[in-house]
């Protein structure tokens, strides 16, 4: 495909060591020889070389940075296109100046994830791999980033092509049976189609059994710490910070006052909420109390309910078991250093068959069984497998229970006696609906979308 | 000079699309290479090549990233060592992870600014370049930048180098005229080294005359905008930033709430203060009120005082006009759509000869006039010369005092009528205290110190 020229600094932005200005399309070298001044001109160094010079403006010939620039000529890029990457002492200033006079040059400023989007559009990666670009960017655990790094490789990708390749033959045997009735009895037809979408539906079935996981491990399990004031949700927060070396990440578009910690408890990313009201003083959040916690919960996908050992159980302590009822919980009764006079029945009783853990935080007793505890919560046992084709994605789960729900349909419509070309349109839907996964047949909209999320220079 | 192997990562912290490990030293190759898996070794590429390959954990083999390895070779390379740089998807898991695998492989974490600092090592630059490495980086203006640049390109170093071999061939003369008393009339040499001396006094004034500039330019100018609640100090600042794009900075080391605002008025770097106070409800500042202020302007040097046209002045505007007496300071009267009841021959008396501007926030009058005035209280008017020899680092403003002292202390011991050989140590000082700035005399422990106010990764 033909594009224009683009450009962006695809290093995070703030000062750093390094600084990078990305720009891909056939332009690139050409741009890049207007404003770079080195022994060579670009357009007459090899592939794949670093060379060292300066960017100047070109109306005045003044230096505005010192730089070395790489050169990577179409098809072995990233893009598949011409590409140039301006490496500058990392400076703010310098950086965008450098980006002005490369923009000023002819080359558009690219918008997010418009790089990856042609390595889409000229065929090097499909849609799932494109998407597992950022997958990548963004994990917050080890096995996060084997999962992207796995879905990159084409590893989901495969998996779905097999599933449709499953179901173009069943299209085409379907096809023959209508075109030439006489060639294939009816009844064989129906058992073949019967077949091949059980086939199909195991397949997507075991695709999405990985889907929950999948999606944790890509966005972090929303977990919330409640309790009264003073039963110690600091020194769990610190515990559980300490012990895993926390990411802050200020969430973009938003205030600087919300910002999120993930950390990464045996391989359960743990996106901690309100981490910003535990610090509070324990007098403000006293004041919110109740209702605040109730607001916390509805966003948690796991609540860390802390009691104190040292005291009886409280009205509030019995509010805040009754707003995390249906929620994945985990008591953890605290200060066990202390004399008991919490009633243990009662708590075992509202726990029901959920996990109760007693620590003695001031004494670091007690995490790691709680960290375990976390740990068996999130990997029910059966799933924790070597097969990293875990289906992180939102979209594709999307997709795939509704391909999965087309296949249904065909099963059905099969089993009720309907006629074959019916069924076909449900065989083709699934066939569809799994190709929208790999960005076979998407539409452009959707595209422009997708890529919008990404960061900006990718 | 022969060191271990170092690395970091080089680019800014936080997601990106790129993400770089810098390695350098001996064994850059050898550890990059039992790492990295592409379709040569990288001991057997070519110097300054760029090689796509995947990055794996050495034990499992497993791929932990997508890679571009450069290959740089010594001497042509940052360090003037051996260097590869790791060019990944900018994930913070997964760039961490590398960097753990180059660590576990030999490498040792490199210090903050460890990168340039064996580049001055290793004799590629002297001390004055490395400091201009993180002025480019911190640069806040484009007249900073091209401070900046020309000092990496090492106009300063020339100046100071012109300097000392003026100073060298006096102390040479004088030696001669010690060793052989015969051979020269003390009168001669006395009138040689006065005329020797002027030419390097008059030198390093030269070079003092830009330092208030430079060193504004490198670092901003504090800049802090007061006035009484609801005067339009919100508005001020609003604009400031709105005209001008502001860099918003988090300072390492503290809490999150202490940041600056960079605002490039017309060349002129403002560094804005207080500006979370300003935005702040007014309800809050109210409370704070003239007290917080004279903490404020304490720590600024220029001062914006907001007034109101449209109400009297009161005590607080006193006040504030009081607490800001010995500082630059702008005079803004804002409102002046509505009709006029502040007493403006009271206001003229108050600012004395100080600039006076009238402008109406809300129609986005009077703001051209105040940058205007800004510019023109900065630039006073005679240096704004094309002459970009700024010397804008405090270590080089104070050491270029104490060599003009020195040098000071010579004549008046020629004029004294001192011996010779007294006048040569107060020569031979200022040729040390010059040859401080470019690194040629330096301890090693202020080298140390100056490198660690580095960004991790340089």
């Amino acid at each position: 495909m033909e594009f224009d020229t683009i450009a962006a600094i695809s290093t995070p932005m703030g000062e750093g060591a390094i600084a990078i200005i990305r720009v891909s399309g056939n332009d690139a070298l050409h741009i890049g020889d207007k404003l770079y001044r080195g022994k060579k001109r670009l357009c007459e160094v090899e592939t794949h070389s670093i060379n060292y010079g300066h960017i100047v403006d070109p109306e005045t010939e003044e230096r505005v940075e010192e730089v070395m620039v790489s050169v990577l000529l179409a098809p072995r890029t990233f893009t598949k296109e011409n590409m140039i990457e301006i490496n500058c002492h990392g400076g703010i200033v310098s950086v965008n100046r450098v980006l002005q006079l490369v923009l000023k040059e002819g080359a558009r400023l690219a918008e997010p994830g418009e790089f990856t989007k042609r390595a889409f559009l000229n065929g090097r990666i499909d849609l799932s791999q494109a998407e597992s670009v950022m997958d990548l960017i963004r994990a917050k655990s080890d096995r996060a980033l084997n999962v992207a790094m796995s879905q990159l490789e084409g590893k989901l990708s495969k998996r779905i092509q097999k599933l449709r390749r499953e179901l173009l033959e069943t299209v085409a045997h379907v096809e023959v049976n209508i075109d030439y009735p006489e060639y294939d009895a009816e009844e064989i037809t129906v058992n073949i189609l019967m077949e091949k979408a059980e086939i199909v539906q195991n397949g997507i079935n075991r695709l999405l059994q990985t889907a929950e996981q999948g999606k944790i491990l890509r966005e972090g399990l929303s977990t919330v710490i409640i309790g009264r004031p003073n039963v110690g949700k600091s020194s769990l927060l610190n515990s559980l910070v300490h012990d895993n070396k926390a990411i802050v990440t200020d969430i973009p578009g938003t205030t600087r006052d919300v910002i999120e910690e993930y950390v990464n408890v045996r391989g359960v990313p743990l996106r901690l909420l309100d981490t910003a009201g535990i610090r509070e003083t324990e007098d403000i959040v006293e004041k919110l109390g109740v209702e605040k916690s109730r607001k916390v919960v509805s966003k948690a996908e796991l609540v860390l309910l802390v009691l104190n050992y040292n005291e009886e159980l409280t009205t509030s302590d019995e509010e805040l078991f009754e707003i995390s009822q249906g929620s994945d919980r985990i008591i953890i009764i605290n200060k066990t250093d202390l004399p008991e006079k919490i009633d243990m029945k009662r708590v075992k009783m509202l726990a029901g068959n959920q996990f109760i853990i007693s620590t003695s935080l001031v004494n670091d007793e007690g995490v790691d069984e709680l960290e375990e505890a976390i740990k068996q919560l999130f990997f029910s046992g059966e799933i924790e497998s070597e097969d990293l084709t875990y289906v992180s994605n939102s979209r594709h789960i999307a997709l795939l229970n509704q391909a999965k729900k087309a296949v249904d349909d065909a099963m059905n419509a099969i089993n009720e006696g309907m006629p074959v070309d019916m069924v076909q349109i449900d065989i083709t839907r699934a066939w569809e609906l799994l190709g929208e996964v790999i960005g076979d047949s998407v539409h452009e909209s959707l595209i422009d979308q997708l890529f919008s999320q990404f960061c900006l220079g990718k």
